[in-house]
């Protein structure tokens, strides 16, 4: 049966995530859902990355295997019709080998997550940013996010629900970057690693916010890395400032 | 009595407009009722721009007289607290004169128009921009729009519905910029004035998209706007990509 990969975007707010579940919308079933217009199911699509309740992507990769030798374009625009009008969106469709495997053969993962630094509450950003009124210290949360750069022991930032067999990841870049916008002052932090475990992007932010805070110092951060224990982390930031960037593999589907 | 200079910030999605009307969610009837709730009413505020239902705002500005000499920090506070959980919010409070009034003193209205150049439906920017599948040709686009600049009789870019005393505006500028957004490429028109007429700013860019995906030639606009006639008028563009992003005053109350 013919491959085929999708770049999806999608507001992850009405979802109880990427997965298929029982009685509660997500947006694995909103595909499938939509593969089933094209072609009698069941479908069973394979995702990149499987985010959480309210995480939003920007390129989720997902594949499917279909019956039909589709045009990709035609599948994409196929496919977006029957997805309207969940916040949903394939914004690239391609033909892959049938060996290619959206969340095997992924080399890289990339996250970013949007911090509003205001007092007021996030208005036209609500549900896409998480907003902090008190203002944060980026060069502080700098000095800290260093220690978390490399080959870890990331116990500490890892929820206790993970089922990835080690807690030994390497993280490639934990950039965070102020910028002045029309909201006000926003800050992002950019991740990219060939794979995260379950909460650790939400982990970092919310433990570095508090390094932000001033609440914590930056060796603090140090000291809960090498802790290994959970117990250590600080809070975990909200979903909705989450969003799965990008996926990389080394051969790109889309290019 | 006190009188107070609000900046407000909105999602238009949820209101019928700015201006409060009867069993309709309005922007004035939330804030009017927000005041309410620490000085008995009825209140009466005044704005800048009487915005359309669906219409956004990043810095709208109105006036509120009230019975107490609130320090103005601590008014802002008490009004955002007030207001949860409607998306408005008060970014900027200050004392003003008690002559100064948002809209007879405002001399100019900024506002952005955001058009999402792509073909897959706004799925993150759902509500706030318009989507325009086709590509639009910004050279055009911006050549069409010299026209506009400057001092004119605009009868074929208001609203049947408008209530300004006279049709002859200067517009200021009309600048037309294209960026690549994480969701592909957004068009951007920025508007500068001493004020609009009604619809205006969506007449203008509804006409200029028929310009941008080759329907209209730039030289179309410039006789549409000779002809007066609201009938030679493009179609009126979709109110959730307008934003009013500011009003300029001679003595800026929050500088």
């Amino acid at each position: 049966m013919p491959r085929f990969a999708f770049k999806v975007e999608y507001d992850g707010a009405p979802f109880s995530g990427w997965q298929r579940q029982k009685d509660q919308p997500s947006v694995q079933g909103a595909i499938e859902a939509a593969l089933a217009r094209l072609e009698p199911g069941p479908h069973s699509i394979a995702a990149a990355g499987r985010t959480d309740a309210g995480v939003h992507a920007r390129g989720q990769v997902a594949h499917a295997d279909l019956a039909k030798d589709w045009d990709p374009f035609r599948l994409q625009e196929a496919l977006n019709h029957h997805l309207k009008p969940a916040p949903v969106a394939i914004v690239d469709a391609a033909r892959v080998a049938e060996d290619w495997h959206a969340r095997f053969s992924a080399g890289e993962r990339r996250y970013l997550f949007r911090v509003l630094n205001r007092r007021a509450r996030a208005v036209l950003e609500a549900g896409h940013v998480w907003q902090v009124p008190r203002p944060l210290d980026v060069e502080a949360m700098r000095a800290a996010a260093e220690a978390l750069i490399g080959k870890h022991d990331f116990t500490t930032f890892r929820s206790t629900m993970c089922q990835a067999q080690s807690p030994v990841k390497t993280l490639d870049a934990l950039e965070i970057e102020a910028a002045e916008t029309e909201a006000g002052r926003e800050i992002r932090f950019r991740l990219r690693a060939r794979s995260f475990l379950h909460n650790q992007v939400r982990s970092f932010v919310g433990t570095l916010e508090r390094v932000g805070a001033g609440a914590w110092a930056p060796e603090d951060v140090a000291r809960a890395l090498a802790a290994r224990d959970r117990a250590a982390c600080g809070p975990v930031a909200p979903p909705q400032g989450l969003y799965l960037m990008g996926v990389g593999y080394e051969d790109d589907p889309f290019a």
